[in-house]
């Protein structure tokens, strides 16, 4: 049998599909209830400015096309956050800050990667337009935990990074030459201890200072010496405080894949049972039309692995025989009923995979 | 100011992409209480493969682009009918019939037309696989009306066709030499009664058998005097009576387009405020990988019309000063309510447009 689909493309089927969609739902509704606002991007852009608002790279892997009414290059998105930041930066520019926004889409990648193989993949996310402060961040981490809660995920889990932290201590209190700075952060990313020594070994704690949160800052707080990180590392307590230990709390302070466009906070979240993070937010810049630059704090769920499974939804079913008056299927799925009906006098209530059978005005249970 | 977005594309904003949401939910939850139940296939696929699937020409207009891991050529969907074709076929080949399921996502066409000016467009829909039978059209079509309720439209009605009208008549008791067929067809179609009186007069009591249901059948039914067209009529008849005055029925027999690959009933449906139909459906056949032919019966909503407006739903929003417990706004939340905190100082209910203010452990109406 030949491929149906091409590699990274797949149907969602019964009863997957209605199950992902009432997840999603769910999921949503509790940003909602946080005063995030839905916002409804196009799939496609001008290459050129959905280009300028992602990170370096960013539509490497996007598909393209050239546009026949405008002669432009077309990118399908291969990120929503880009364009949520358009709306806030021109659209919304005028709306009273903060702004608070979510959005739900799928995205598309040309190609994938080996870890995360599918190319077209569910973006829901929040963003929290003007403001990147603790204040900010509590509750950007809080709508988050509330939606992974709304999903029902087990074991979620969030772990936090400081992604300006290298060059925070570079070019402060641990100097270190500005061509290097790059090659120091890649290899302390990397955890790679002796190329670390080689570089700067005053950094070489940072290395021991992740794992679980407490124990982690302790270390961290042991080896801020001169206080320079003490406005961030006091942040995290406070962020980590606010959450009163609704989930497990981890810290890597010198993680910075995936947060190359993030200020001073980054984090990561985790769910049982998938192996890749099922989002992933921080603090970040919103670029205006006019140059002028705008704090911002937000995150996207990479949302399959947490709709991916069938909710106990109503799977009452009933079936109605040949002849049911109309308005007696009406009335029962007036009241939340679904009904299947017989269409030919082959039909049977076992193949719609029916729960209940209509007889005499009322469902009896098969 | 430059144009932001491509001619054809555009953002939902707040409160619209909410509401849009919001009554496609609707909508969608009208079709799952009659036993249709979701799929959801994916933005791409193989371009040869979807291409077999659509009514000729269809992936012309189509975003297309070589796939760097098959090769091969993709396509985004135009439409989502193929694919639902596609998987009633191979993945869910299998189910006992007749299978029901419905899907709503978004299609992307290259090129538009001035009446259809959108190059991105939701469309929602439900299809009936392994029947097209009356029983199986009274079905859909009440669904469809039921989907047009769920959305709140005024003035929904039906225009029935008849898509395979004339290749029976000109078969029959009415012969035309074949390759004068698709002419008369589209010349009845274009209301063009010169050209059918040069081509076949004998049909030209088909361009007045058009209008208002009952008037229109009766002009069909003294029109047909062998009794070719009985069984059809009598169909109409059935599905319009099982309709029982709940929308308006309109009755054009002869309209071809958009129901090239409708097999012997077609219908559009109309609702106040839209100048194009907002959907459109029939009896139409699904080709199995073996070549075998299954007949089915569905329909698809041009969804944007339905759903873009702004729906009632509950607007209070409830202001939380700075320093309200965090337990304050969870418990107010599991109320249903729409908490928006204020993060600084400076934050007031009016710039969040709230419509409550936490005073003293209780919302007061500002």
């Amino acid at each position: 049998m030949t491929a149906l689909l091409p590699e990274g493309f797949r149907d969602r089927l019964p009863p997957f599909a209605d199950s992902a969609a009432a997840l999603e739902a769910r999921v949503l509704e509790a940003a909602r209830l946080h005063g995030y606002e839905r916002v409804d991007p196009p799939l496609a852009e001008f290459a050129d400015g959905l280009e300028m608002r992602l990170k370096a790279g960013g539509l490497h892997d996007a598909v393209r096309f050239v546009d026949p009414v405008s002669q432009r290059t077309l990118a399908i998105r291969p990120d929503i956050t880009a364009q949520v930041a358009r709306i806030a930066a021109t659209r919304m520019g005028h709306h009273p800050r903060p702004v608070r926004l979510s959005y739900a889409g799928s995205v598309l990648k040309l190609r994938a990667s080996q870890l995360a193989p599918a190319r077209e993949t569910r973006q829901i996310g929040c963003e929290l337009i003007g403001l990147d402060s603790v204040a900010a961040a509590q509750e950007v981490v809080a709508v988050a935990v509330d939606m992974l809660g709304a999903a029902e995920v087990r074991g979620a889990s969030i772990d936090f990074t400081l992604p300006d932290l290298v060059s925070t201590l570079a070019a402060g209190p641990l100097p270190v030459a500005p061509d290097q700075v790059a090659t120091l952060r890649d290899r302390l990313d990397a955890k790679d201890a002796g190329a670390v020594a080689a570089l700067a070994p005053a950094y070489l704690p940072l290395i021991e200072a992740a794992g679980p949160f407490e124990p982690a800052m302790e270390r961290l707080r042991m080896f801020d010496t001169t206080g320079a990180l003490a406005s961030r590392l006091d942040a995290l307590t406070r962020i980590a405080t606010a959450l009163d230990g609704r989930v497990a709390l981890t810290l890597d302070p010198t993680e910075r894949h995936g947060f190359e466009y993030q200020t001073w906070l980054g984090f990561s979240l985790f769910a049982d049972g998938s192996a890749r993070e099922v989002g992933r937010g921080g603090t970040y810049t919103v670029v205006h039309e006019s140059g002028a630059e705008e704090a911002a704090t937000g995150f996207s769920l990479f949302a399959d692995p947490l709709v991916d499974r069938v909710v106990s939804v109503d799977r009452r079913r009933l079936f109605l025989p040949l002849g049911t008056p109309a308005a007696d299927g009406a009335a029962m799925r007036a009241q939340g009923w679904v009904t299947v009906a017989a269409l030919d006098a082959g039909d049977t209530p076992e193949a719609q995979v029916c729960t209940h059978l209509w007889v005499a005005d009322a469902p009896r249970a098969l």
